[in-house]
């Protein structure tokens, strides 16, 4: 790869794209964001990405070498076809395909989170290590791992669900239909759940998470997010400061099943409920030199993200770069 | 290799050393069994291999193009060390350089469950799929994990400890100390520990189990089994009966979070308690088919493993073939 090579990274979720040029160091050279014209179909949001990626293009000298485009979804490896989205409702959608003929330029699609890993393993804190998982903590759980320098990927693409780790056999159920998910413990959307339902069931708790919110019981889901939970926690409320500790233990048990299952040398942790728990990564630290076996415990350091919203396009322009070099 | 290159295999574990011929096909041609010295120390030990060895080579009028040996234990992926064996009581012996000396081979020593899964993924369950999982339960619970047609190691060779996956937080207390590892509900000694206290605790239950064992209560952990569990729950023990289910739900637990985390599109099950429990495999297949993401879970068979309790000298000795090829 010659040093001025640059490609395109698009980061496509249920609610916004962004299309940004990246460099073959890992550097945003522009970014463009959007909110992302779900409604209007596949059609819809290839003819938007064409669009901003028209726009880079023509702010540059030379040309891109590649696209690499990360969607929220499970994706066929060999095809680029977006197998099912439930974020875009897509299902069977050909994107590889249509992107190559509205860009004219060669494309390479992946799943978004596995973007983001890429993205942070070579460019953010997983520089110069060949084995790490990433765990990104927001609103669902999603993880990516590096093992021996390579991004697994699996039997059909569809490896590194770490969210969907089991750690509590007696515990709530998952959105995907198992019990005790480390996402239904940890995720946002699993945060909101407990917390509205500890809220209602204790007469007096929770009366500061409720105040910062201006909401009063009973509440539902929807009123309440994991942002308030640990805002309120921060701030001292008893009962947020327990439901934090409910998730930190869950995200320590999970934690340290993977460190003993993948034996990584950095647990990467990024997302929005990552941000709000500024003990985290200190927390995790210390379960992990507890409770993982000593060989796979000791050889593990954890880390935050780096990148943080941006690891999805630098991620998945890097593996444009190194798919369509030269 | 040629086809009729051949290799020793070592299996070493704590109470028994197993030296096998291995051809290129996986056929053991012969296979030597002794008690191991454990007591001697690393030389009694590597004087009794060397024994085994220089009987098996007599009866072969070809060389063997290497020795690999599987031990219980964390072995430096480099240098051979045995950094540490729990059964053995060894602590940082040099043993790769040790047999090198005494057999005047070359030798390969790998994890002896990593050996295992070798043995299985090529010449056993695992033949021509470059994805699996191999689940070895018996007293512990040990893994191996095949990923693109690698064996992931990690990075400190310890990679693979699928027993220690956390899948239960509030669960018992494991020997490794962490709670609700796979192992602390569904291992052998698990399953011997939680019976105890079924027993003990039930007026009128385990009758069946206790008439089968020639016990009376109070019995104390060594006198029951995993064997005697499983036996007494085929003859319709109602209290055997429940603690099998345990078992089986604290599996599918793991099993569904280990097929959501690496994707395999084999889960190969091994070892004593395995054996023991007929219907593990059928019901194992139903709860992934049941609560695993969709597109992990399709792309998984379920299926006993084929080599038994030769699985580790097979791989080891495999192993061997495919590193000291002319």
């Amino acid at each position: 790869m010659a040093q001025d090579d640059w490609a395109l990274g698009v980061d496509l979720g249920g609610t916004k794209v962004e299309v940004a040029a990246v460099n073959t160091s890992g550097t945003i050279r522009r970014l463009l964001r959007k909110p992302a014209d779900v409604q209007g179909g596949p059609d819809s949001i290839v003819a938007q990405i064409a669009q901003m990626a028209r726009e880079l293009k023509e702010q540059d000298s030379s040309a891109p070498l590649g696209v690499g485009v990360g969607v929220a979804g499970q994706i066929a490896a060999d095809t680029g076809v977006v197998q099912f989205s439930p974020n875009l409702n897509w299902h069977g959608v050909p994107f590889q395909e249509k992107l190559d003929k509205a860009l004219k330029l060669p494309v390479v699609i992946l799943n978004d989170v596995r973007a983001a890993t890429w993205g942070e393993w070579l460019h953010g804190a997983g520089q110069g290590v060949d084995d790490l998982i990433c765990l990104f903590i927001g609103t669902g759980i999603g993880g990516g791992v590096v093992s021996a320098g390579k991004v697994l990927s699996g039997a059909s693409n569809a490896a590194g669900e770490l969210g969907h780790i089991t750690v509590d056999l007696h515990g709530p159920i998952c959105t995907c239909g198992n019990r005790g998910c480390l996402e239904a413990l940890a995720g946002g959307w699993a945060i909101a759940r407990r917390a509205m339902v500890a809220i209602n069931d204790s007469p007096l708790a929770g009366e500061a998470l409720l105040k910062a919110a201006g909401l009063s019981k009973p509440i539902r889901a929807k009123e309440v997010n994991a942002k308030l939970v640990t805002d309120a926690a921060q701030a001292g409320d008893p009962l947020a400061r327990l439901l934090v500790e409910e998730i930190i233990q869950a995200l320590i048990a999970g934690a340290v099943g993977l460190v003993n299952a993948f034996n990584p040398s950095r647990l990467i942790l990024g997302g929005g409920v990552t941000a709000g728990l500024p003990q985290l990564v200190e927390r995790l630290d210390q379960g992990i030199r507890r409770y993982a076996l000593k060989a796979a415990g000791e050889a593990v350091e954890v880390l935050p993200a780096k990148l943080g919203n941006n690891a999805g396009v630098v991620g998945a322009a890097t593996l444009a770069l190194q798919s369509f070099e030269a």
